[in-house]
């Protein structure tokens, strides 16, 4: 197989999202979507990946940090085709097919990617993708027969039979290193925004009498991300493949538009998802279990046969064994909980570990954090945490342990020991009667 | 009127639902399709209702326990119609009217199974219910005039001409008893898949030299579900109906994509339904109440001018009389509250009756529940619980009493007294002072 | 400029609404539709604005007590003329354009009633508003040529010719004083309903042998509300132009869908807000903040670099400065927090001030009412309150100070002091292993 490298270009300004951070880390399904694209191109396995970086370069190289990505530079920017040559230099001595494509299209798959690999043969030194959008008007017309380009036109110069054309261009190339930086060279700027543009690569092949094909591809799979705008519609896309992924697989989406995916969320089939719930990142849901509604996870790892929800909340480091139950308004946070284990009401369980079937009483709080550091709550199988109870770290609760209602324990409770922290009743009698007539009377007088 | 016969075929295997559970029993609108089903035909007064059942048979008998149905079983499959044959032995002796329909059809109506009965007549044997779906490439098509059916043809059968027809079979039929099982007996399992399809019948009507009448309706109503993602558009369609019904009745839904009812939610004129509201099974809510957002109720009965939410949970055995306020993360379950009473945050009332006009302080908990047995709380009207307060059940709190806030309170609180469980304030000057300092030291050597 | 006169005709019964509210009441955005339109009207600083009210009239003047309106009263109601005729005595004198407009549009812009006023000239005697509906069989048509009316023709009077034209009266139109009155008198209430239509003023106005301008805006603009589905249409409208707004002023809104904005909400450049999201009236927020998911805001002030939610509550009154937390479960009422200061979870803090990086423990709630009046709660800088505290108001913790976990504080920490309150540690070996066994019995015994 012939070698692929990747020029991605992300040098735009990106001036329409108003934004201080870089336009392509910006996010879909929790993830920027420079990261998306590379992550689906990853599986072609580039022999190298060139991102050709402008503006907000330092944010680019922070993020790219720990990919086998390298950030080449474009300055000035002086349009696409000058942009892809500053590619050049990071590929010194590779000799393989080379990808130009986009940062901020960030929904491009690696099977387009093939398909276009695919069309390049000994006569054929381009291949460029193709899409219908509803909207033609913004784009360059392809004119091709039999999936062979005849003619690139831009819009603007093009004519009323060019402009009835509804194949546009989607500014995604493949070609041989041995042809591109030739046909780079050969673009010139004679245009009235005086810019090198990368299509102009396509009129030089084709005046190399060489060929060029055109695959076509949706509009959803192109569509550019140049405002705050086109990333919603961009997030929906990805967010309706994703939510039709996992019904296919299985999954119950009650009303799937109202559940929000994130790019790594792994659930199983007979897996119910009632409306209303936000995966973050990191989470996976065995078969059986329910998330019921208004709930939020991140970086939970849920067994099979759990109850979660309504109004729960799992942070990262949240694992669940088989059939824990987690009701309303209950967080955790690196908690592990082992089989059967429950917290149905308002708790706070961070940094603990908690033992099979133990039940966790409403408005439990384990207090992890001194304003320094965090301490770990263990909790033994069985032990059962009366309601209002606070837990204050370190501190262990034993096998069948019982914590009376409203402690707040400081010391290990043994084995099955009763630990109870619990101030007198203090009676006054009539006290309340004789409070409430002089409040009244205050209340009175105020007014 | 002549008596009325249901056979509902549910003997398939919905593989592509990917589930355990039998594809009948996916709920819409919180209910099992099938009961859907039985229920909206049950204003029909069926004579008898037989279910053919297949694989996972035990599971349709357990959830028709308490239902007037039979289960008949058909094994093995050999079609439709065969299917249909199988409930013929627990229909002996019935002479009538019978409508063979599909469990898998949630939303067909009794009006228009009224109607296709009416269309049967002595000229008339059978009668089918037709619809023009958006894409009818999966569907038989009906070649009729005038409302009689000239032909039943299956997609990969039709001629171009007969393709162009839009009306297409839905699978629903009635017959009489006196014709259906002679004709049923006439199909034959001569084709390519060697099943025993149920359409046939209308040939043999026809080859009888009977008539057979067709009558339409919407695909909405007959669109089957056979996968995840038709089980969500199901039940898209059942929300979108019932919410259309509330609104026409007078009730404010403010976004009314963003409530999801259940199938027996009832709420008066005048409520105002806020954005992200689930309502489960047994919700009723009077005139005047408004429901905030983020909202979830289940089993609850809501009088009039109540505020509820935003962030309210009320479960099964909430009743809430005029004027109460139930406020954020405040969880409800077994919970009586006279006029008035205020629960405004982070409660859980739980086995609770609450007196009129009583004050349930922030973070007030009824310790309900021992690991082993539930047990009440009774407040009386006019008393004020203080905030962070566990009230430890079996307890009762008398009419006007206060309970200080942060009081555990195990033991019963006369009318009008003050009962406080406080420790002492210990005091340490200047301890949180050298506590930091430390603490800072600490981290200072751990970097 | 010519002075500017607004009749908003509000007369009607709405009995469609099926509600004891009058139907120009009923919010959208969370404002009157009333108080939208005069709001939105306001920028062209009318000389003048009448309502006419019929049914419900004292609610229309509660709810306008404090703007700058003459409420006048049509009884009985004979028809939209009719209506408008009930405005003369209020606008005795006024010398200029009238605008004649419906209270139940509440999307009708200033810029179209501009364009409408520029139209009239000493030609033009009246300028009527034209929408071009998707269902045109409820409305008048306008038969027009080059934006000049021939004709005006009720739906059910007009002909076959007439019908397919698809220009649509919108039932609103300005002339000048000097011509409306004389035109309204003109009309009678010669028709079927014996009503005197707003309409046949064009009529009139053509007849004396003057030009009636008509221009065009869309359905969205002038859909009329007149039940609750309608409103829920018009609340949709108004949300979408919303959100766009902020998307192209750099909001990043994840779910654009499933945010909820007020009339009022300002939103900075580089601000995230997730799905589930509910703005109340009187919220701003700055630059860099993030609101996650299922949180609900009113009145509430918050500065840049933010972090709120999940299921954040922020209540009027809360004011947040840079870099504040707000984490799941905590609601805030009245609470001005410094910077830096950070409540992670399930607390409630009203009438409160918090002090710069204070950080307020899991489950800590302010005691700030005895069930007749509010208190305050102040707590310095640094200060740390641990979790499940109850601090009852008034009450100050010092800079630094630390309140130890399961504290109900009732009386003032100084600078830099620990306070705890927590009674003994009662322990009971084996006490809970003998309660298992005897429980365990119970249980066994009952079934």
């Amino acid at each position: 197989m012939t070698a692929l490298a990747l020029i991605i270009l992300a040098a735009g300004k990106g001036t329409r999202m108003k934004s201080a951070r870089h336009k392509v880390l910006h996010p879909i399904g929790g993830r920027p979507m420079l990261l998306h694209l590379l992550d689906s191109l990853a599986s072609l396995d580039p022999a190298a990946t060139i991102v050709v970086a402008g503006d907000k370069r330092e944010q680019l190289e922070a993020a790219l940090a720990d990919h086998p990505v390298t950030v080449a530079l474009q300055e000035p920017q002086l349009g696409t085709a000058h942009a892809a040559l500053q590619a050049r230099a990071a590929l010194t001595g590779f000799d393989g097919l080379i990808l130009v494509t986009f940062g901020d299209c960030p929904l491009l798959s690696a099977a387009t990617v093939q398909r276009l690999c695919n069309m390049l043969d000994d006569d054929t030194s381009v291949a460029v993708l193709g899409f219908r959008p509803a909207d033609t008007a913004a784009y360059g017309r392809i004119i091709a027969k039999d999936g062979r380009v005849q003619k690139m036109v831009e819009h603007k110069d093009a004519t009323e039979a060019e402009r009835a054309v509804t194949l546009c261009n989607a500014g995604v190339l493949v070609a041989h290193s041995r042809d591109l930086w030739r046909l780079l060279d050969a673009v010139d700027n004679h245009n009235a925004a005086g810019e090198y543009y990368l299509p102009d690569v396509v009129t030089h092949a084709l005046a190399e009498g060489r060929q060029v094909a055109v695959i076509e591809t949706s509009e959803a799979e192109v569509a550019g991300v140049n405002s705050r705008a086109e990333l919603a519609m961009a997030e929906a896309r990805f967010q309706a493949a994703r939510r039709a992924e996992l019904m296919t697989a299985g999954v119950t989406l009650i009303a799937p538009e109202t559940v929000f995916l994130s790019h790594d969320t792994a659930i199983e089939a007979d897996v119910t998802i009632e409306p209303f719930v936000v995966f973050g990142p990191g989470v996976r849901v065995a078969t059986g279990t329910t998330i019921r509604a208004h709930s939020h996870l991140e970086g939970a790892d849920i067994a099979a046969d759990c109850d979660i929800g309504p109004f729960a909340r799992l942070r990262p480091g949240t694992s669940l064994a088989r059939g824990v139950k987690i009701g309303n308004f209950v967080e955790t946070k690196k908690a592990v909980m082992a089989e059967g284990a429950k917290a149905n009401h308002l708790s706070y369980l961070g940094d603990a570990t908690i033992g099979a079937h133990a039940n966790i009483g409403a408005g439990t709080i384990t207090c992890n954090y001194d304003g320094y550091f965090k301490y770990q709550t263990v909790i033994g199988a069985g032990a059962f945490i009366g309601s209002n109870s606070a837990l204050i770290a370190p501190v262990k609760i034993g096998r069948d342990a019982i914590v009376a209602a409203g402690s707040a324990v400081s010391r290990d409770v043994a084995d099955g020991e009763l630990r109870m922290v619990r101030a007198e009743q203090l009676v006054k009698p009539g006290w309340a009667d004789r409070f409430h007539d002089a409040m009244r009377r205050k209340k009175a007088e105020k007014k």
